[in-house]
């Protein structure tokens, strides 16, 4: 038996149907690899159906043995061979520093990469409830995604009621539903189905090369997720870690707006934090997303700040101060609904797009266009209108050609770019429509010239070459362009 | 003898010649009418002349007596009857509360009106040298401004040493020039003439309705007029009052970028300030300009807060902290040089003009294109070779045709407009395109709709009334757009 690097190794066995099993049937296994020892929560699916599953990281022969309360789970035992990834499988991604070159200098690791090394520049969406749509409509939005314009989706576990978001999912995370006027569910029992659907979605979106940004709770709510005491909480985030931890391309963001839901305190936080810190042995990105202020980023179970902010400028701000990767996750989406934040022109989202990566920060799109079946992307996906996503794809086309480790002054200056030793500088001007540039170019160095126009999406190599102090590099006089100084 | 309210009586006596005038005869005038005595400085004007001059400001009759040194030049008197101001004179700009209509409401004087009453929507430019460029240019600018775009100009006594800023005047406020390699001057003697020439322009800007905001000390410069010694700060500062006070359009601007001269204390700019509100007066306008960080507004001597700033959506926040009227004098300025703050475009400039407004301060324009000739509006004057001129002559008649007092929601809300009881909302959406806007208006009462396109230049009614909880009102998913209700 064979499995690829960071693909799913799952084992099935069989057990006791009777009482409650997700609450009362502790299982799970542990996992060797020479001296290595992982050790991994199981799952009860339903149907006598209890599961392990393991993403191995390192090729080599893996063994396993089970452990349970239950004589029937336990110490049962397998072995698996883990080969090399599949082609374009480069894992999960990390948190990494910039890599200087220099020895002794202090290089906050801000930067997200594949486990691989490969370079992962975030370009995400947002889509909360798509996978509580009838199917067509998930079918739909895996159609819009397979387009390649971004590399991550946030999306909800528990559906969410909202302006624009009020239809009921045909199941969900616990048994129960509508009941009478309103909704029963037991707490202490998962519906399996529900998440079965969920993993098979995000199955679709790793085979896509599409990060699954998890949010595993929101204020949003009819049905009372939102109010489950702590317990249940914690009960969730571990069934979610047993049934999830396997996929390479699960985040955990353990909240939409976290600062909209008063029943849990920081230290309710700070308590599934560490739950899903200690119990994911894949150590997925862990993050928080506000609405109006921060949750404390530099807490250590904390991976990379996860952000809802219309000023991009401040991105070198917080990478200063959290010493993580800032994603911006939230910067007002594209559309024309009345509310502020999801009205911003197609132009203004790419803009904000670039400013994000070209601050140091990671991008985040969302759309929000009036539709008469009350369809909107940012809510349940299905098909995109705006004219921001084959700009953004121009965009992440762009980032995903230049060299892997930005240098970075963590510094606030008005120039918005990112700089590659001596070797590379892209600056973007965002709004601003010099009709040329000047700058002081590393000694004994000349440079070529690249427009980019983020807009119209071109690359227009500027005649000659450049060099020295004072250089003049003539730009068209148009907001939305950019430069690229390549070194010959 | 008669002069008009708030325009200027002079008196001219002739005194002594030798020794220097300027610093050794002192000389001034307290003008009486009724009980009220108002002690006036006069001015040595250069061979034998010795000005006194007055902006009566209360209609009747005159009386003054002149105070000197010199004998030839002391106890003259002499009368005048104030009578009814000319047409279209509406006295000094000044500091008020909204009137609330309400009794015992803490209502902070953070607008500005004239004298008379009339409201003044601030909507400024800048052309920081256009008086130290030759007769021409200076016509130029004059033939620009009387198109109307603007009814306040930023301009520096002293001229600016900078990128394309490079041209020597023809005089300067001190005797002396160019001498050798530099410049040489004497310090303690004015030149008569070049004040002449500023006077001349504040007076046609005076008939043009344009208030003129003097810069008083700027750091750009290599004449040394931004490094004189304290004491002649000061003896500049009573020279320039005994002069200028009598021009019912000068507002006192203590600095451009008052922060990027260090040589200066903040209890020097403090005595500046507190020198000038003793001598003026007229109590003219009195403020500061930052580049980087606010002197702290909120000192009794500053009568507004003079910005700096990109972001026009903390107007709020500082009309709570300094409780005055915020005047966002620079927010970049429309153009194409290579700097950051000269080259936003044409849309983003009317953008951050209504922004400003709409939020409740005032508004600054600027243009920096580049040119052949090195002529670009901020810094001499000339033409404006910008599309939000126009624009901003458009948004002026909207400000202009609104009623006088809104009521301000001292939070920050992420709704930018002015609000005038229950009768009228002004609403501005910015870079948002919504495709309709939802309300909750007052009980009783029913409004009618116009949209406005602040970039096309359209008002267009809203078919239909509004009234009610929930109210719709259709928006043409355009960014650049605002909403006026207006109660029936």
């Amino acid at each position: 038996m064979t499995t690829a690097k960071w693909d799913i190794f799952e084992q099935v066995f069989s057990g006791p149907r009777e009482g409650n099993p997700f609450a009362e049937v502790p299982f799970g296994a542990t996992f060797r690899c020479g001296m290595r020892q992982v050790p991994v929560e199981g799952f009860y699916d339903g149907e006598g159906r209890y599961v392990v599953r393991f993403m191995p990281d390192w090729e080599g022969r893996w063994s396993f043995v089970t452990r349970s309360s239950c004589p029937d789970l336990d110490g049962k035992t397998g072995e698996f061979e883990c080969v090399a990834p599949r082609a374009g499988v480069h894992g999960p991604v990390r948190v990494t520093g910039a890599d200087t070159g220099k020895m002794h200098t202090h290089v906050p690791a801000t930067r997200l990469k594949y486990a691989d090394g490969k370079n992962y520049m975030c370009v995400g969406t947002t889509c909360y409830c798509w996978t509580h749509q009838p199917e067509a409509l998930q079918q739909a939005t895996l159609d819009t995604l397979k387009k390649g314009y971004f590399n991550k989706i946030r999306m909800c576990v528990f559906p969410k009621h909202y302006e624009f978001n009020h239809n009921d999912p045909e199941c969900y995370p616990f048994e129960g539903g509508a009941s009478g006027e309103g909704y029963a569910f037991d707490f202490t029992r998962f519906n399996p189905e529900s998440w079965r659907r969920l993993e098979k979605r995000i199955g679709q979106l790793a085979d896509m090369g599409i990060e699954a940004d998890l949010i595993l709770f929101h204020p949003y709510d009819r049905w009372g997720f939102s109010q489950m005491s702590h317990e249940t909480d914690l009960y969730y985030l571990r069934y979610a870690v047993a049934r999830l931890a396997a996929f390479r391309n699960v985040w955990w963001s353990f909240a939409n707006e976290y600062d909209l839901m008063p029943a849990k305190s920081t230290q309710d936080w700070d308590d599934c934090f560490r739950l899903v810190q200690t119990l994911d042995p894949a150590g997925h990105l862990r993050s928080i997303h506000n609405c109006r202020g921060f949750y404390d980023h530099t807490k250590p179970w904390v991976t990379h700040c996860s952000v809802q902010h219309s000023d991009m400028e401040r991105v070198p701000e917080w990478i200063a101060t959290y010493q993580k990767p800032v994603v911006i996750d939230e910067c007002c989406y594209e559309g024309n609904i009345p509310n502020y934040w999801g009205s911003i022109s197609a132009e203004e989202m790419v803009n904000r797009m670039w400013e994000s990566l070209c601050w140091g920060g990671y991008a985040g799109h969302g759309e929000t266009y009036l539709d008469p079946e009350d369809v909107l992307w940012w809510a349940k996906g299905g098909t995109l209108h705006g004219k921001s996503p084959e700009r953004i794809l121009f965009l992440r086309k762009i980032m995903e050609s230049l060299p892997a480790d930005p240098v970075f002054a963590f510094e606030r200056t008005r120039v918005m770019g990112l700089n590659f030793g001596d070797e590379e500088f892209l600056y973007y001007y965002g709004l601003r429509q010099s009709g040329y540039k000047q700058f002081d170019l590393p000694e004994g160095k000349t440079y070529r010239a690249e427009v980019i126009d983020a807009w119209n999406m071109t690359v227009t190599p500027v005649e000659g070459t450049f060099s020295g102090k004072g250089a003049r590099v003539p730009m068209p006089s148009r907001s939305y362009c950019g430069l690229r100084l390549i070194a010959l």
